[in-house]
Formats: C-alpha cells, sequence, structure tokens
C-alpha cells in the first residue's frame, strides 16, 4: 500500500461499496502482525458510523446438516429480493488442520458468483477466540460496504455457537430429520440460542422423518425459555432440493428483527455484545503483553522444563512468572 | 474443614483411595473462589508425585452417536478385567443452560453403581478455558487416587474436542453408522485427533451401514496424517446392544498407549501438554488481575458504556483501559 495513509482510503472503498476493498480490508483485520493489528482497529473505526443496519443471522447445526446446501439456497433467494448478502463462516476445527474433507465451495458455487452475495471462505489458524474477533470485524466491515444481510457459519454443537451467537442478532439452528430419540441430538443449551429452528431435507423418503422432527422439537422449545423475549421460536421443514420452507424461514428472521427492533431489545442486545468484545480484546491484549515481558521471557525456559518434566505443577508455574511480570 | 491443614488431610485421603475424599478435592478444584483456588493449586501439588501412571483417554462424537452407552459398557469391560475406571466430562455447553435434554446419568447407571468405577458428572458453568483446567486437575486426582484408566468425554465436533485431546494421552471418536456422504460429517481436523474410530449402532437395521461407514472412514484416514507417528489409527464397528467391538477398542488403546510409552512419545506429549496448561493458567491469572485493578475498575464504566453505544470501538477501548493497568 503505497498511499498516505492506506487505511483511510480502504475505508473510503470499503464505504463505496468496492469489493476488493472489502476483501483487502478483511485480509488486513485477520491478519496477526502487530502493525496489522493496529491498521485494522483504526480501519473498524473509521467505518464504525457505517455500520450496524444489517441483519446479523447466525446460521449453524451439526456437521452434514445441510448448512451450505441452504445458505446457498437461502441466499440466492435473498439477493433474487434485491438484498445484498455477505456469507462468513466461524470454523472451530480450523485451528488444527483446516475444514471439512469435502470443503464448502462445490456447495455454495451459485452464490460465490452472484454479484449481490460476497462469500468469505474461513481463514485457518488460531483459537476460537482469535476467530470470533476476526469475524466480528469482518462482519462490520461487510455492513459498511453495504450488505443489509450478513450470514455467519458455524460447525458443530458448543463453543462455537455460543460464540456466533454472542455476534449476531438472531440465530438459525439446523437439525436432522432423524437424529433419533434425543432431539436430533441437539443440546438443551444450543437448542435455547434458535430464533429459528429448520428441519433440513424436508423432501423424498425423508419428509415424513423431517415432520415428526419438527414436531419433537416444537414440543420441546415450548419447554425451553426463549433467547430473546420478543420472539417466539420458530420451526420450519425446509428443502433446499425443492425450495420449500426456504421462504417461511426469511419471513420468520424479518419478523423476529422488526420486533426486536421495535422493542429496543435490538439495541441492547448489540450493546451487550459489544461490552462483550471489549473484555475479549483486553484477553487478547493482556496475552500479547505476558508473551512479549522481558523478565517472563528470561525466566520461561526453566519454568516450562520443570513444569514439562511434570516436577512443578502449571498453576505453580504460571504463579512464579506472574511474579515477574512487570519487574523488569 | 476444621483440621490444621485440610490440604493435607485430603491428599492423604485421595492417595489412599478415599472416594469421599476424592469427591471433595474434585469440588475443590471445580471451585472458582480464590481461596479455594489457592488450596486446589496445593492440592494438585502435593498429590502430583502420584500421577501419570493411567491411561488417560478422550472419547468424543456429535449428540447421540452413543457415548454415554458406550461408555457404560466399555467402562463396564474394563472394571470386569480388574481395572479401576474414572469418567470425566468437559461440557462445552453447559456455561448457558446445562447438560442435554435427557440427561446422562440415565445411560450410565451401572457403571455409577460399580465399586470399580467413579463418575462424575460434569459441572456447569464457566468458559471452555476454565472446564478444561478443572477437568485436568480432577484427572490428577483421580490417578492420585488409583484409576488406572481415565475416560476425559466431550460432545460435539470443534473447539471442546481439540481441549480434550490436549489432556489425554489417546482419543476415540465415536461416528455414526448413518452420517451421510461426508464421512458422517466429521470434519479432517477432528477425524485427524482420532487414535481409534468407533462406528456405533453397528447391530440389527444398522449393522450395514456401520460396516460401509467403517470402511470409508478408514479410506479416509489413509490420506490424514496420524496423530501420533507410532499409532496406525484403528477404525471398529461396535454394538453396546450387543457388545461387539468394544473389546476390540481396548485392545487398540492398549497397543497404542504401549507403543506411546516404549518410543518416549508418551513422555514427550504429557510434557507439551504441561507445558501449555501452564500457559492457559497464565492467560486466567491475567484477567483476574485485570478484573481486580483499582484503575481499571474506575474508568471501566465509562469505556463500558461508550463501547455499547458503539461511538468507541472494542479495540479502542481495551487499548484505553490496559494504559491504566498497574497506574494505580
Ligand atoms: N435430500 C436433501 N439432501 C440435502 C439437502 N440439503 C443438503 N443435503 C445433502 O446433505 C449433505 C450435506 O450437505 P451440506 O450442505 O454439505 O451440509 P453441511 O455440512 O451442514 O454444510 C449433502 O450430501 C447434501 O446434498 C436437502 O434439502 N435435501
Ligand atoms: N442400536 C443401537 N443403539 C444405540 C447404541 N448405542 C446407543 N444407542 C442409542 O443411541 C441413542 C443415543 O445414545 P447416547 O449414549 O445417549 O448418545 P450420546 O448423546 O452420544 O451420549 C440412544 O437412543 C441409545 O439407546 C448401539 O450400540 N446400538
Ligand atoms: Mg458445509
Ligand atoms: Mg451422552
Amino acid at each position: 500500500m503505497p498511499d498516505a495513509d492506506p487505511v483511510a482510503d480502504l475505508a473510503e472503498g470499503i464505504a463505496a461499496g468496492d469489493r476488493r476493498a472489502l476483501a483487502r480490508g478483511i485480509t488486513l483485520v485477520e491478519s496477526t502482525r502487530t502493525d496489522h493489528r493496529e491498521q485494522a482497529a483504526r480501519l473498524v473505526d473509521a467505518v464504525l458510523g457505517r455500520t450496524g443496519d444489517a441483519v446479523r443471522l447466525g446460521i449453524s447445526g451439526p456437521p452434514g446438516v445441510g448448512k451450505s446446501t441452504f445458505i446457498e439456497s437461502f441466499g440466492t433467494r435473498l439477493t433474487g429480493a434485491g438484498h445484498r448478502v455477505a456469507v462468513l463462516a466461524v470454523d472451530p476445527t480450523s485451528s488444527r488442520s483446516g475444514g471439512s474433507i469435502l470443503g464448502d465451495k462445490t456447495r455454495m458455487e451459485d452464490l460465490a458468483r452472484d454479484p449481490g452475495a460476497y462469500v468469505r471462505p474461513s481463514p485457518s489458524g488460531g483459537e476460537l477466540g482469535g476467530v470470533a474477533r476476526r469475524t466480528r470485524e469482518a462482519l462490520l466491515l461487510c455492513e459498511a460496504a453495504g450488505f443489509d444481510v450478513v450470514l455467519v457459519e458455524t460447525v458443530g454443537v458448543g463453543q462455537s455457537e455460543v460464540a456466533v451467537a454472542d455476534l449476531t442478532d438472531l440465530f438459525v439452528l439446523l437439525a436432522s430429520p432423524a437424529g433419533g430419540d434425543d432431539l436430533q441430538g441437539i443440546k438443551r443449551g444450543i437448542m435455547e440460542l434458535a430464533d429459528v429452528v429448520v428441519v433440513t431435507k424436508a423432501d423424498g423418503d425423508l419428509a415424513r422423518a423431517a415432520a415428526h422432527a419438527a414436531a419433537d422439537i416444537r414440543r420441546a422449545l415450548h419447554l425451553l425459555r426463549p433467547r430473546h423475549e420478543e420472539v417466539a421460536p420458530q420451526v420450519v421443514e425446509a428443502s433446499a432440493v425443492d425450495g420449500r420452507g426456504v421462504g417461511e424461514v426469511w419471513e420468520a428472521v424479518e419478523a423476529a428483527h422488526a420486533a426486536l427492533r421495535a422493542s429496543g431489545g435490538l439495541d441492547r442486545l448489540r450493546a451487550a455484545q459489544a461490552r462483550a468484545w471489549l473484555w475479549s480484546e483486553l484477553r487478547g491484549a493482556l496475552e500479547l503483553r505476558l508473551r512479549t515481558d522481558r523478565a517472563v521471557a528470561e525466566a520461561l525456559p526453566d519454568v516450562e522444563a520443570e513444569v514439562g518434566a511434570g516436577t512443578l505443577s502449571p498453576a505453580a508455574g504460571a504463579a512464579r512468572l506472574l511474579d515477574l511480570l512487570g519487574a523488569s
């Protein structure tokens, strides 16, 4: 970047809806280099005033449930209706070796080529906390670039779903039509995150199973506390093969989002999320400080050796190093 | 605890194999109270010399795959062969509302009553990092109490499996006999953690599907780098209903563990894990320091308000607070 202030140029390009500027901006927020982190923070600050207008939608479900296929169908329908749709991914497994065996691109081909859509593959590497931070910042850049629906996809059951719920307004959970006797294997804690549950593959041989699964889930949802008091969770049977239910999912999302806006709940939710992001920034910065402290760096080899040999417990080793922090 | 040194008493009780002392010790390591944390660290240090002799086995798989049922069957077989088996759980979803809808106790009834076994339900609450720390310390206490096989169960795909792999020697992954076209939905990063893959429910109507799934997984494993160079991952078709394959899983685990011991790989692995635990202790302690700093506490309300209102980015807010840390 040869310009005098590359960050300002990037912010301008993003605000003008320039996709290449957006891509470069996201690459910047994904970088872990210290100077890049500083630029990324300035970039986010520069566009902060243009953010906040999109529907931020988390989408999750177990591997194989049909997330990529659904997003392709759902996203294409939205762009057809004039929306601009960005798709980001939080991949909790990418830290070790990255992505599913088949990969997802093959299942979002149309959407990836759609001029109304922007599909960003998940970067590999890093802890869930770091991945969530990058995604959060990428989401803000997408909003600043004029995308009015941002889908954040994640896989699995557990921490990554909570992370995605913590950075979106509404959460769509995809459930298998054939999960078995305990609610398609969805845990209560995850089910409680859902504003819309989509039973996938409700077609052909699986249509009847999907109807049963949907009825089970509806019953279960009655027993659970919904995530937003304004939103009664909906259960939709859907098929990406014949398009069934896909429009209904968007209707449910739109209605829920409107209710949240009207009640002030959306503002409260986003304020609470921003405060939580502050804490995760703080944690990240503290760790960096520790890793770059001189006195700690000097003592570290000995402490690591003793802890590694099992003669010093990790807790005792940590206490010894923390006594040194800032002492140099 | 009225004694002069309750921690020493507890350590003694645990070393003597007293189950009530073990239960109290685990309750202590699960506590987040500052004074309890200090006692817990001393307790772990006190028993450190008695730890390290167990087979530490991670067990995971998607919800509904049959983990609880398998552990009941596997654990009972091991106690029948004279082993002492402890079962711990890492529940990544417990932070929001705790546990699966049906709960697990109903499926581990026999094992929970077995005098050769100790089944500890997962505590609710806390971040994955905190949960992993407690589990790690509970595992050491179980070893000190004489359990020679410690099973650490977790659910889901993603971060919690990596967390469990990081605190165990070997990893058993349970896969569904009917997952579909992309390897029962198991992501590559998770599959690469596995030393043994168990295709569950290989009985009745599902036996044929299980055989196909096992063949697919065997093919896929050939393409992946195994986690330990000494261990060629095994795929076993198993049924908790008729006991098929359950013994074979233990044989594979025993052989892998013996190979790791013989090569020195086990010592290297555990040393690397201990160093990683050191870092997670450090992160936890740093956050505590931040939360209890006076200058930070004073500035926090304003910064949180601005970040919440969207006028200050979380990164900029974090930078402002960190400038204050230790300045008081
Ligand atoms: N019959 C049917 N199959 C589907 C549907 N959606 C997805 N699938 C199939 O389910 C499998 C997994 O889909 P995918 O979108 O990759 O799942 P993901 O892992 O959740 O992203 C693929 O074989 C898809 O073709 C659907 O609506 N109907
Ligand atoms: N046929 C058959 N069903 C099983 C087997 N193991 C578990 N199941 C069933 O699968 C469902 C989920 O089992 P569970 O152990 O609770 O799974 P978890 O969620 O992974 O702990 C239950 O309905 C079990 O009865 C098995 O070996 N064969
Ligand atoms: Mg996918
Ligand atoms: Mg279970």
